[in-house]
């Protein structure tokens, strides 16, 4: 048996005083943020890049492409509205629209547990067939391990995907300004709710489907308008919550958001109040946050409108000057709240 | 909860009579590409590549991409001679570079066993991270997931990658001809043993170490020859019998191997007789096997030879008429027997 001498890695450990990992690090909110910064990066060292973003823009042979990566791992893995399959292709396609990208290629790699029926491994796979020719990208190079029962859970998903980014176009979660406009595509905290509602020992009744679905056609439109598209990011673990807070932190503006305004329908408030969550931090799979220039906005909203995808597309809220890294909601009441970005884990698994 | 429909899928499940996946469907012998060919491709459908091979050569803005992906779930995480770190980073460094390709940028997607050691997690990371330097490429994108204490096994990793490919190079698994030279870069069947040597409930006594190690720059030695590379492979599961298959049934050539030749270690040649497996079916994880044009031959074994991980390197075989699709080894006795693909799992959880 060989030995291994754990003390020769001596990184700062993070993390809320925790030695182990815990379900919160996997949540997208500030101990994935705090694994990444604390742990990955110092480790990665000069091969790491200096962020590990959701998406990364890279120079190749002259290209200027997007690369993301994105593994699934949601329970069940077919809930109302879709299926792992659907997200592993939507979502990797996602991150890359979110760096203004056109989606190209994605990998593929399955980790299957052994005894996982073929029919469910079929059925998941030609979810994935069908979302990629939906997308418009190909599934060009794959991989699949198994595991023994004990270490595993069905199947896991893999994807990883090129876009290419046109010349000129420069989003990115830095560049918000005072002033900025940001708008939300549509209703939100769908995707979470409708996971949790078929989840084994916490089902109820609800109608709510997943909002799942390729974001590219919606950018290219909003891009295709000329105007001045500052950031973009897709809401998913964390919710709107978190990319708000992201992008505030990154730009060092303030968001300043009109609780009245955000679209969050009915059902969704509803199951919200039952599981006492906040529709803010609930993700969605289908929807995209914008940060847009005050004179861009409405062309870029009229677009946006127009695009099946974009139909309830509305203002939520400004960047501000003031209170510059933080979220700051006016309530129904006239009152102001902080929306903080989520600590750890409020819905597990959900993607 | 939502009820699914499995009866909606209706592929001509595959394989061996199994409803289930086993473990040999994760083993990268004749139960993998049953799998790929039978499954995955026909649920893709028009979305997915006529092959799902291991790297894909892809087009982008211009630029000659190779594209590649591996999930990782190697057992134990840490092993003689390297790391799950260190197999992330090199397995697809030389997956990229089996194209042709210069590595560029790699993902890296982690799936965490809620409870895992943060210590553990960051000194995988940090394998990756000297990995990376050491093979030239970037860890550019990233992803984490956690998975409840049942669901996981400590640290999966995933890295996909891309690499560069030069104008003119075109390595490919179609491209032997009967005359061809087969080399191997070195000794084989190090990786599985090393591994196996530790594995819980089967530990024995070898001094092998893992060959984990990235083949980007022997492959730029060879092909900065300017002889004609043909084919190239780095034989990980299923060893050289699988990568000598794969190209004797793509070619539609025979593979006439000469035994003795084979460069086997005698603490390799133990272990197998001990565990009772063919050093040929035995994963290696930093050596490659290239189908070399006959008049090339001579001057790319020597800048071969002349590189450190290619100092072992010599001709094994040729490819011939006869048999098309067969590999055949001459034994020590002047026997003939045939070399098949594996069927499944020889060694599970290898890689």
């Amino acid at each position: 048996m060989t030995t291994v001498d754990f003390s020769a890695w001596s990184c700062p450990v993070p993390l809320r005083d925790t030695p182990a990992v815990v379900m919160g690090h996997g949540g997208g909110g500030a101990m994935s943020a705090e694994l990444v910064e604390q742990l990955f990066l110092p480790a990665f060292g000069s091969a790491g890049a200096a962020e590990l973003g959701d998406s990364a823009v890279v120079e190749a042979g002259g290209a200027r492409l997007a690369f993301s990566t994105d593994s699934y791992v949601v329970k069940p893995m077919f809930f109302p509205g879709g299926s792992i399959g659907d997200l592993a292709v939507n979502g990797t396609v996602n991150d890359l629209a979110m760096s203004g990208a056109t989606p190209l290629y994605l990998s593929t790699a399955f980790i299957l547990q052994e005894g996982t029926d073929l029919a469910v491994v079929g059925r998941i796979a030609q979810a994935m067939g069908l979302a990629a020719a939906a997308a418009g990208v190909r599934l060009v190079t794959g991989d699949t391990k198994v595991v023994d029962r004990a270490s595993g859970d069905g199947v896991f998903v893999n994807t990883a995907g090129i876009g290419l980014v046109a010349p000129g176009v420069t989003i990115g979660p830095r560049r918000a300004r005072p002033g900025d406009v940001v708008v939300v595509s549509g209703d939100i905290g769908v995707h979470g709710i409708a996971v949790m509602s078929c989840r084994e020992g916490l089902s109820f009744g609800t109608s709510v489907l997943s909002d799942t679905a390729p974001l590219a056609g919606l950018v290219a439109a909003m891009l295709g308008t000329g105007g001045d598209v500052r950031v973009l990011r897709d809401p998913t673990r964390g919710g709107v919550a978190a990319s708000l807070n992201e992008i505030a932190r990154a730009s060092g503006v303030g968001v300043s958001l009109v609780e009245r305004d955000l679209p969050v329908p009915a059902a969704v408030r509803d199951a919200c109040s039952l599981l006492g969550l906040d529709p803010l931090q609930v993700a969605n799979e289908g929807k995209l946050v914008a940060v847009l220039d005050p004179g861009s906005a409405p062309l870029v909203l009229e677009a946006m409108r127009a695009h099946p995808l974009g139909t309830g597309a509305r203002v939520i809220g400004t960047c501000v000057a003031e209170h510059p890294g933080t979220v700051v909601a006016r309530t129904a009441l006239g009152g102001n709240r902080v929306i903080s970005l989520p600590i750890g884990e409020q819905l597990p698994r959900i993607c």
